[in-house]
């Protein structure tokens, strides 16, 4: 092992909370991207939501989620139960080999897990209630997904295995993906989405400039999110890894794009503004599970596969009636598996069947829990809004308030001064 | 003292600037925050606002303020009226004491002045004339501000007594805060704002979407204000202690969120999107004072009393009839003071009268100079928009604009063919 | 020439791949300032012609213009057809002379060509067609921007001369305005963007927030922009390079904006929100031809003159009746020739007549070429929607959507019950 010095320490440390700066953004592009997704009568709740679930993601990743992601697996199926404290001793005693500081360690991970929390408001919007969302969400960031790490990235079995997942396809983005999925499968899709003759029915987005915006975020914050993922750059051997990430992360992003757009002048149809997002961000969750091995020319082609994943994937959920707003099981989910098989393409390490252990185990973990946990909040308090309420939309039944108040102050105006 | 090399001087440059550049898109934070929290009729002119007062806050600190601030202040009141210009004789010449290139000092610093400045405009916003109102940030930006930051971080009389305010709770924040209290109060809440008999009335923010974008925004900023704020990351010592500003940094402002939520839940009342965005802020703000002695879970409660402290804060200032439009005195005022009086909890050079001391020598003098200047203004050219101005807003009275022109181009359509 | 050390080549790696982010998010801002600054109905297009053009530009740069514009130019007007890949044999064998990872260098010149298309986009909105539109652009990306490139920054004829261009004043935005000069020339201007009588009208931009914060975003990737031109952050003169760089472009933008606020105020008129904010981006401009060398009183100058020249410009592109939707003339190319001339008077080695002729070359080549362009689609496949079509809005005629739904879902949800 190389010995680390105390200039690489200094330099990580600084690396990897930029970089996690960069992911913290996502949670705005997250933000945005459902903002503009949704119809107008529901985009107070989806900015509730996301500004709650990242704080709760943070608050649970600090209570419990981190030490239970990596302290003591040991090749084994979980963690310690025990709050996180940041553990610089050794660095302090001169000894590097932590690599960089425990807090930068911590943030740069906890805002992964937020990340795989943001994937689930998206899919969900416009008909679940507020607080079972953030009782999921709890239970995702503290328990869920630490477990689910703790046997790819926290040195457990699947680690052990080979299973390979390098900025987390599977473990962040495939996560969010079956959690989502299984919730909207027991939610059910919102009223008016398919006729009934099952017929899917567009229901507009509010605004499309917010929702691009999201997708630009994104694509920006994924470079922190590919790139820290190599947790060091003092090194040559760092140093041009992480480069060759960040080039690679924007080859599959940009062939994600053109691919959406060629498809739909290939068949001759209106381009689809979402389509093309969708096609940004499936290719960048593609990369995301080896963004270092593949030659560039290799991460087009990753990302464009991603794209038409993602393309046939929003087919079936539609055929299958399953209702997701922003299409995060697409991209997420879908594109997710791609890119985690797709690691074999490149990267000699890995086995398929190893990649295919690792999908379908973490897959089975977490849809089996979050359907469970979704089941026992929908026949209790229940998860879904009153009918009368999603007809209204969440803003007014659960806020009370407008998202939007553009009446340039006329209307109000007359009232307010009589 | 410790001795600076050549690689440590060239990666606290590197560092100050990027942390800069995050604070420097708090000013974009800031706009959208405000942008989507005014009526509608009044958002192009608080974004004039916004991007004149970003502009006029480097212009007035390059031509005065830095150097008031910081150039020969020896223990006293106040620096030296001169223009500012980069001096690195030093360095050039192989000492690299002074730690960072003077530029990135700068820079770093003037990011600072207009995040204070930044606050007022929420505040005042929908009823403010716009030139007094960038007549006030210019001698805000070029003198009150620079003033009482030589108190504090110029080598003062407050640093010399023992004052400890790491990021600014009191010097930015507080200052922010004072200068908007005291302008509110002159100005007169908007019409519509409080019935005849007092009584508070909700007038709409127009876009929350763009309000929470603006949270995130300042959020992540936030990171660069307080991780910079360490002024150097080139040991392990001041790596660590980075680190661990992020982390409580985001752990304050998750608690905030958090905090906000569970009191609406507590009290069985539809949680308030604004309130929930301002937790966050309130958070952000507790911390800033000391966000690097503290624990993680200091960190929380620290964050936790700043929303309360928010919350209260609010309350009052509607009992007292003042209009503040974005609640920028609660949050940066009032969650400032707590954060200040909080550094004791954790630091034990700190006391608790220096502490206060601080608070209210800053306070007074910020706000005996902040009065007496809205005063001069408002008896002469006026600060306040004519009544029917501002019924029909400002976008259309001081701009001939208007903010939004969302009707899908039909009417004017109509127009333009003929 | 100084050797560079392992540390200092991932230390430039490392700062160029975060600048490089700071550039890529610029692709963010142009979509936002642009989507703010067209009609209501012309909105989702221009989303689509920003997230296809960022990624088209990816893709080309890849395939071809990286090559052609730095290998084997040697003084020449052309490099080598070829597609990119990293080449970093040199430092892994402990050459570190390359100063920086191969992947860092292109991802940084690639942010640069997006830059460059994303001018393009917002000066012919409204009434150009999708596709053409993205024709073009590939071949900007792939040729036109290349070859000008390999002059300039490739070590071809221009450089050897003395031409002056840090961070593509000329290169980048007076590229962008050569080309969308010609097009908005053969496009012509909007119908209803001129009266019979040749008066202009304003069209109304649909959403002023989003404009203003596309300027702040292209501000704050500005720092990427500039400061990373320096190529190199990890000597000590790098390193002060770099914070004067960042200081002097923010004094630049700054000077921009308060030169147009006083403008206004000395014309005793209304301060118009969408020129303070093209001040800001004409300050950008004007600097960016040579951030260092000046002194911060002088990068005050250059901004404010470069304000001046695009409100010059904007007037003389209404009195030839050529219709720019966003000004991006009078930003990129007027105040870029501005900046381009402003070399001489900070920087001893440039010469007033090798900035003219670099000036005229790169404006003659890309004009020239651009034009040819445009012409030969107008005369074949057609270049502007059918007025049907413009009178409708791209984006219901071209996506067969609306970018706003703002209605709170009343209008659909009584078509979505029944």
């Amino acid at each position: 092992m190389i010995e680390i010095t105390e200039t690489a320490f200094i330099m990580n440390t600084f690396f990897l909370l930029i970089c996690g700066a960069l992911v913290m953004f996502m949670a705005a592009g997250f933000a945005m991207l459902e903002a503009g997704s949704v119809r107008s009568k529901s985009v107070a709740v989806i900015l509730v939501k996301n500004i709650g679930l990242y704080a709760i993601a943070g608050i649970m990743y600090f209570l419990a989620g981190y030490n239970l992601m990596y302290l003591g697996v040991d090749g084994g199926f979980i963690g310690t139960l025990a709050m996180w404290h940041p553990d610089d001793h050794a660095a302090i005693a001169g000894d590097y080999s932590a690599g960089y500081a425990s807090a930068a360690g911590w943030f740069f991970q906890m805002v992964f897990v937020a990340t795989a929390a943001s994937i689930v408001s998206g899919a969900l919007a416009e008909r679940i209630k507020l607080w079972p969302f953030f009782i999921f969400c709890a239970i995702l960031c503290a328990f869920i997904y630490p477990v689910a790490g703790s046997w790819v990235w926290g040195g457990g079995w699947l680690s052990e295995m080979g299973f390979k997942d390098f900025a987390g396809s599977t473990l962040v983005h495939s996560v969010g993906g079956w959690a989502a999925l299984t919730g909207a499968i027991l939610l059910g899709a919102r009223r008016g989405r398919f006729s009934k003759d099952g017929k899917p029915k567009a229901l507009h987005g509010s605004s499309m400039p917010l929702a691009t915006l999201g997708a630009f975020i994104l694509w920006f914050g994924w470079f922190g999110f590919n790139g820290g993922s190599q947790l060091s750059i003092a090194t040559t051997d760092d140093a041009l890894a992480v480069a060759k990430i960040f080039a690679n992360t924007n080859m599959a992003a940009a062939a994600g794009v053109v691919t959406v757009l060629a498809f739909y002048l290939a068949i001759g149809r209106k381009v689809d503004l979402t389509a093309a997002l969708n096609g940004a961000l499936a290719g960048l969750v593609a990369i995301t599970a080896e963004p270092l091995m593949p030659s560039a020319l290799m991460s087009v082609g990753i990302g464009s596969v991603g794209a038409i994943v993602m393309l046939s994937a929003s087919k079936a959920l539609e055929t299958a009636k399953i209702d997701d707003v922003v299409g995060a099981v697409p991209v997420h989910l879908a594109a997710g598996i791609w890119g985690t098989l797709a690691v074999v393409l490149s990267n000699p390490e890995a086995s398929l069947v190893t990649q295919l252990i690792g999908i379908t185990s973490v897959g089975a973990f977490v849809s089996s829990l979050s359907f469970a946990l979704w089941a026992a909040m929908k026949y209790t308090y229940g998860i879904r809004l009153h009918w009368s309420h999603e007809d209204m939309g969440g803003d007014i039944a659960e806020l009370g308030i407008r998202a939007y108040n553009l009446d340039h102050g006329f209307e109000e105006q007359g009232k307010a001064v009589n």
